[in-house]
């Protein structure tokens, strides 16, 4: 037998980092929910030719197979996004949605990459998209962003801020200066936070830039700013494009509707590239404001043509919160943490087995006025019983004695009469709550 | 590229059967939290030589490799079960929890099976169990079948009642009547709804059991009850062991001490054997009422030593919900239905492209008091735009008239003057609402 160890690259939480996870969840959900999205939730698996025809992910899938195969299946892998998965749910269901489709999807994802921090083999990203039929007006690259600022901000981490850029601003400068491999120059681009400015040059020179060609670039790339002023700074470069414009003012339109709704919300940096392909339109990352090490924690942008069954195409816009990324850290640094490791509000004592029955019924009786409530696995003396329930932070305790019914708060000690078919303990002690770092 | 299609065994739900079954992990799990379990979620995956210790699934067990694999792995599997991961999350954890340690947990699992009527390839488990180190009280055994019971009547489905019996019970008889391979003898019983008493007599009697023995074990399985005439009936075949005599003791304490906490929720039914060799005292099945064809959709038992490090062992007690087949016949059949189709409560109209962000401002002031609502996709004439609610089931429209701000509920077709900053719908029209196919 295999030693009992954890698998680097499939993170696990204790039940107190279990509650964190969860309340985020829930508050995704809620927030998406508000918003008109509804949540579907997809097979964790695809048909391989599926998985490899998007993106450049070929290496990191994890194929299935049967321990006793039968030959019969196509072959399977775990999907690695829900990107994919979103795209054959809707041409597979495309009868039975209405469009715009609005849906959300928290689910976990499986790579085969090598694991390091923040980046894990196993993790949960919550996604939104609009998928339209045929059409998706623009107004719905503004609506996206703000659906995840507003469900990021209700968090308890630091503030996320959405950073924007748009294709068609770099696709059509890049034309407009006469660098005719878009894709490679984005892909170039998109690894100016990694290796400096000095080796992008270099790298776009090996493609064929000239050097007027990949300052140009780079300037373009440097260019950041929260309204229509990043549209002149890139007017300014001295190109212009039928492209060009299109882009910008798309941009500004974002910038100037996203900041309207929810001021600071998106900001403009145009050195955001996106790796993938399918983007025709904004593309967006962000930051976790004093953890810019991690990388981008919500992503996403708008695509034309991601999903097609031939005949209709299926236009989207979405973004996708690397839930796992965030919880790795607000749990591993103990930036959040919940006020008690258990859901249970109170614990009932046993004055001995004979009255186990009694306890049970007062459990009962809490419980079916939403009261969490467990019965004390044993009936040792009270002080050993009350050790329990302080061991896992359950702040009441609940006794039957000679004058009645009693609860006591085992943080002050104060011990009151209660009814089980009326008391509730303070709102604040109902559910396990969290807590920041600085509270 | 492959045909899209739906992988048999690999069940999907369009967004308003997702309602349903978001609706469901939510009551279970609120359920399970009243009574103080923990929530906990485990990596997909685990050692195969994990996975293959426990139980006879070896054949269905997915095995995981990268395409493009770097040989350093150890082999992995996707977990076909709960209990596998409970236990390696114990020992792994076990300096770091507080026995008895109570988990829920609701999670997919993955087996590799032919695909049939309520058998899926990939499926919902809700499983909660005690797990407690060295020893674990027998009141768990009464406790644990009870959360079920409660969680399970929370839900629109029809009454689900739980089924026991006791190893003790069948491994004490058994041994009384000199049959001495318990193990194969339950396995053989296990069968008894399938194949029927006859070939079951026959199955018997080829592991060299006589016609008097086989008799008994038949007779043994044929006896059910609420209450202690079970026990009455079992000693009444005439055989007596100590195992047999403790068995009927816990038997007729579960009866008891369940149907005093609910009445009516537990029977014992003898000829529950339950395939896993490693339940040692109660063991659970269940039915549907009126869907007994489903087979048993909530099962569990009592394990002594299914976890154990060499040092400690982890006796424990669990059940375990069927969700998917649960749902698959809920939602199938129509047995369940939301009262719509997707969150939103209120679309508010765009009278032209120009006022969009008013409308985005009423439905963020919506949002702010917890009604979902969204802004129409589009500022064709109203009639379009209502069309659009009504298709999704959106009980409300919001407009933005010469005359004011007005809300109209499509269904009736009353209009009224409102206020984004206090109006609310009724509670009913807030969020989907699940129905039986009976209102």
């Amino acid at each position: 037998m295999a030693k009992i160890a954890p698998l680097s690259g499939f993170p696990e939480w204790l039940p107190s980092g279990r509650i964190v996870e969860q309340h985020m969840i829930d508050v995704l959900r809620s927030t998406f929910e508000l918003h008109g999205f509804s949540g579907i939730e997809t097979r964790a698996v695809e048909p391989v030719e599926r998985l490899l025809s998007k993106g450049e992910t070929s290496k990191e899938i994890y194929l299935l197979r049967r321990l006793q195969d039968q030959g019969a299946d196509s072959e399977l892998g775990l999907h690695f996004d829900l990107t994919v998965p979103l795209s054959r749910y809707v041409l597979e269901n495309a009868g039975h949605l209405d469009f715009p489709f609005r849906r959300y999807q928290i689910q976990k994802v499986w790579r085969g990459e090598r694991p390091q921090d923040g980046r894990f083999r196993e993790f949960l990203q919550a996604d939104v998209d609009v998928v339209g039929q045929d059409t998706l007006a623009f107004h719905h690259e503004i609506e996206l962003p703000l659906v995840m600022v507003d469900a990021l901000s209700k968090l308890p981490i630091p503030r996320v801020k959405i950073l924007a850029s748009n294709r068609k601003v770099a696709q059509g400068f890049y034309q407009a200066i006469g660098l005719e491999d878009v894709e490679e120059t984005l892909r170039i681009l998109d690894k100016l936070d990694k290796v400096g400015p000095k080796v992008v040059a270099e790298m776009l020179g090996e493609i064929g830039a000239s050097e007027d060609q990949a300052r140009l670039a780079l300037e373009l790339a440097g260019i950041r700013g929260d309204d229509a002023g990043v549209a002149d700074r890139v007017l300014a470069l001295g190109c212009r494009s039928e492209l060009l414009d299109e882009g910008l003012e798309e941009l500004v339109a974002l910038l100037e509707g996203a900041n309207d709704l929810i001021p600071g919300s998106v900001s403009a940096d145009l050195k955001i590239a996106r790796g993938l392909d399918y983007y025709t339109g904004s593309v967006y990352e962000s930051v976790l404001e004093g953890h810019e090490d991690l990388g981008s924690v919500c992503s996403g942008g708008r695509y034309d043509s991601l999903v097609s069954d031939g005949k209709k195409t299926y236009p989207g816009v979405g973004l996708s919160i690397g839930v796992s990324r965030i919880l790795a850290r607000v749990i591993g640094r103990e930036l959040v943490t919940p006020t008690r490791k258990v859901p249970t509000a109170v614990l009932v004592a046993v004055n001995d087995e004979g009255e186990r029955r009694h306890a049970e019924k007062t459990a009962q009786q809490l419980r079916g006025r939403g009261v969490a409530a467990e019965v004390s696995p044993n009936s040792a003396k009270f002080g050993k019983q009350i050790r329990y329930a302080d061991r896992r932070g359950i702040p009441f305790v609940w006794f039957s004695t000679d004058d009645g019914e009693q609860v006591k708060d085992i943080r002050s000690g104060e011990q009151v009469v209660a009814d089980a078919a009326q008391w509730v303990p303070p709102a604040s002690d109902l559910t396990p709550e969290l807590r920041g770092s600085d509270e």
